[in-house]
């Protein structure tokens, strides 16, 4: 039977998408706010035409952030509006097709990153304008580009944001072990900046010591090892440092602070104990310590997206060189609920999950 | 009978010195540290020959300012070595007498203040080098010269230290009747600038109200009147304030902190009720809050000298214009241990208490 006749104008429509369209995506996806492995579930989505200058992007892999589990409860500032909201902020994905505009270098099968990232990379195939998309290496394991932006970046501008730091200078840290504290240690170290850092008090602490002093730590304290007035005799040969980076909040960052030299700071990107950061006012008075806070956020704006990029593409360099390298778990997307529940902490202490599709 | 001779050595020193000696003087002096009302003492200082370029000086009035008490009771960083220390930092007196090789214009009769302001101001003479005294104005009542720099100084440099403030900005603060509070709502009026202030409740504050208004703050809220989520919505037509003070800590810092805008700044300077300064992570990250310390300490450095000197002069022309009051209370000397204890908050509330010699 001949299809039916469309209107000129119809007609013309699909002449210009119809040749393009994504093939159907699975994508995990939350049309209210509340626990993301009670409110997240997969469904099916049609496929997408592609516009001129559009790329359809085959999503390799793509990280359970903090943020990403922030967002789905609704108490991250940022987050995208409901129903029908995509989970997942950074990922890595593969060139599938380009609209017949694009200007930018990229070929079907390039490794290519959302970059500022964008709410949904939880999805198998993604369609969004080529400025969205940053061309990543492929020699390095996906997993690492696909966690790049989020934890590393942060890691890379707070050493670099707050105070100028030289060669043989300390900072300190607490939640050493978290990835961003990972990455502090080996930026620092490349940087031949001395890191003190504060981890806490559990079971198995000396393995997580040791782990960290392989990365490069200079000093790894347990919070009770600093219970004591005078923490600073033990810095040994380091200096005081001039910057702290808190993510802790409480009773670590009251440790932390105990550290600073005269005119330090400290800055903090996260607040894992879920208490507030509580400082006697002779620190500022006496101590001249300044308190800052730090939000990726911003290096997210439009006018920082080349120097983003730049940073980025350093970044996998290291991690290329070996020289920057973190725990994570792979998992396959179709046991998502099990990487969420690891994630939210169900299942004890775990690597950074990261979901391949 | 004829003097016995001296040997040639001390002939001459004699006559370099003999000629100029101060008067006995009474000192206010602690040997210890400890209640100031416990361990100040009066007593008789023999006269202290003038070195070439020394200037004697008849202190005419001292306050007894909160870091004097901490001085005295020892937890105050910098302060005078025991025993024999001599109370007191700032004051005015009158010159008595220059030594032969002064170079400064001081003559006697004219107003001097130590600037910057130095140890042992609690004494009928002071004789000190021609470069510690700054001859001020003499038209102004001696209780503000001799009170312009701790507090009135504190509060011109935190309008300008931290934050560029233009026409129709506005400041918050918390212990808004403080000295320094009263004097950064007249200085931030004299710019331009719009005031929130907070204080305590308590008994009269209606009053309190209204003197701050008088004084020309915009908005004053007791504590408990901010006891509510959006306190912004008590704005008004007040722009958000990017910078606040805080002399108090505790509550009153976490109520302060409600009223900035994004990126604003907190200085603080002080912190009376002894609570100390506990901000929500939240605040740092996606605020981006800044939290200062301010200590006019570092003002008193010698390349800080004109400067410093400058602005006290500005600082008496508006006393003298009548733009910058304050209340105090002139108590004789001989009453030092009812100004303590008034001083020491044991008489209720005072107004500040200024020695008078």
């Amino acid at each position: 039977m001949a299809p039916p006749l469309l209107p000129p104008t119809l007609q013309i429509l699909r002449r210009r998408f119809s040749s393009l369209v994504s093939p159907p995506s699975k994508v995990l996806l939350y049309d209210e706010h509340g626990a993301p492995d009670q409110v997240l579930r997969a469904a099916d989505v049609p496929p997408v035409p592609l516009g001129d200058r559009d790329v359809c992007v085959r999503m390799l892999a793509a990280p359970i952030n903090p943020s990403d589990i922030n967002r789905i409860e609704g108490v991250y500032p940022v987050r995208p509006p409901l129903p029908g909201a995509v989970g997942g902020y950074e990922g890595v994905g593969q060139v599938h097709a380009v609209g017949p505009a694009v200007t930018a270098p990229l070929c079907p099968g390039d490794w290519v990153i959302p970059s500022p990232p964008s709410f949904g990379t939880w999805q198998t195939y993604i369609v969004k304008h080529e400025s969205v998309w940053h061309k990543v290496r492929n020699d390095v394991p996906m997993e690492y580009a696909a966690t790049v932006t989020v934890n590393p970046l942060t890691a890379l501008r707070m050493l670099q944001d707050f105070v100028k730091l030289n060669p043989g200078d300390a900072i300190v840290q607490n939640g050493a072990t978290s990835i961003v504290g990972q990455c502090v240690i080996q930026l620092a170290k490349v940087h031949g900046i001395r890191t003190i850092n504060i981890i806490r008090d559990r079971r198995g602490s000396e393995e997580a010591i040791n782990k960290l002093k392989q990365l490069g730590a200079d000093e790894v304290f347990t919070e009770s090892q600093l219970d004591m007035k005078n923490v600073k005799s033990l810095l040994g040969a380091l200096p005081e440092p001039a910057l702290g980076f808190n993510c802790v909040g409480g009773n670590a960052a009251s440790l932390l602070l105990k550290f600073l030299r005269q005119g330090g700071t400290m800055v903090t990107y996260g607040g894992m104990s879920k208490r507030p950061v509580t400082v006697p006012t002779s620190y500022f008075i006496f101590k001249d310590i300044s308190l800052r806070g730090f939000w990726l956020q911003k290096w997210m704006n439009s006018d920082k997206v080349e120097d983003s990029r730049t940073m980025i593409d350093y970044l996998l360099g290291l991690v290329h060189e070996g020289k920057l390298k973190y725990e994570m778990e792979l998992i396959p997307f179709s046991e998502f609920i099990l990487a969420l529940e690891k994630a939210l902490g169900k299942h004890g202490s775990q690597p950074k999950q990261v979901m391949r599709f």
